[in-house]
């Protein structure tokens, strides 16, 4: 019905995450009317991005280079290590500006359900770089569910014997929630938690 | 914060039109999961959209050929014209298969207040269009707003002499919706133009 070269743009704007066979049709119908310099640059940047985007080689974040701004910053704390399941992560530590230690990067999360064993999320890499470099606390900021807390309990197991400080993100009630809609997991936490106020 | 090529392609997914910062990161980042050869297609099914669409030179619509597939087929009841505000409309009756008559494209509606006026639209076509072939009837299909309704009535008013039968999409209660979420504007239309039951 569509124009083929419309109806080809409109199947690949699919492959977006969220992206339904409405959105597509509306991304597609918006292409046409941006101008032919724009359109330019969004073909480049696609290039670009799957040319010159890699990981870093020390703590497997995306970056352009061999590696990364943060590993390349003598500036910051050598001896905090924060481990997380993306580079998304990083990105949003980054952003709030709230830790000043270094990053490591695994390759998701361990979740047999799914087929993601021990030995596919990158933990050799980062076991090799606990054992080389002198951190005094490892901190696992995994999203809290069942694959993050079996991935900590997992290398937590293997490090026990070298003596180093591992910690986990408080879980509790985020700032601005109605404690109404906290769910029950939530709220054990939140209260098995609790801090005494100073 | 990002690696530069990562976040040109996130300024570049917010030319999309719904697409803020969160979706823009959202839908870059997955562009990194694509395979190479996805990113082609997308590459591709762009650069060729902006290459292989233009207008049917009859109704305007948007096609890959010089007249569209619509205007080609001899099988079509060349008696009605129905006038839509764009392209997409087409498509929409097309997929519903509704109509069997032929139809005009217009650039838009006229809308003085955002500085489009009659001349902007190309009206002059569909008029030249509409005394060149002998259509029986002109419908209207514009969304029901004050710039459809300025637009049907500035046609109307230069097609009177002609003596052929202008009519609009019938306003009313959509199918499936409860009448008590339904505006009062359109209830008075559809309790005015009230069809007797049959």
């Amino acid at each position: 019905m569509y124009p083929d070269s419309l109806n080809k743009l409109i199947q690949t704007f699919k492959y977006l995450p969220g992206i339904g066979e409405k959105s597509a049709e509306r991304f597609a119908f918006s292409i046409l009317d941006l101008d032919d310099d724009q359109v330019d640059l969004f073909v480049n940047s696609l290039k670009n991005v799957k040319l010159n985007i890699r990981h870093c080689t020390k703590c497997n974040t995306l970056t352009e280079n061999d590696i990364c701004y943060i590993c390349s910053d003598i500036d910051r704390d050598n001896n905090k290590l924060c481990v997380v399941e993306d580079s998304k992560s990083v990105f949003l530590f980054e952003k709030n500006g709230v830790f000043k230690g270094k990053y490591h990067v695994l390759d998701g999360l361990i979740s047999p359900l799914d087929g993601i064993n021990p030995e596919d999320i990158g933990l050799e890499k980062l076991i090799d770089r606990i054992h080389n470099e002198h951190f005094d606390e490892i901190i696992f900021a995994f999203k809290p569910s069942i694959e993050g807390e079996t991935t900590s309990l997992y290398i937590k197991k293997i490090l026990n014997d070298l003596n180093i400080k591992i910690t986990r993100l408080a879980n509790g009630v985020p700032i601005g929630a109605e404690i109404e809609y906290i769910d029950s997991l939530t709220l054990e936490r939140a209260l098995n938690d609790r801090k005494e106020i100073e």
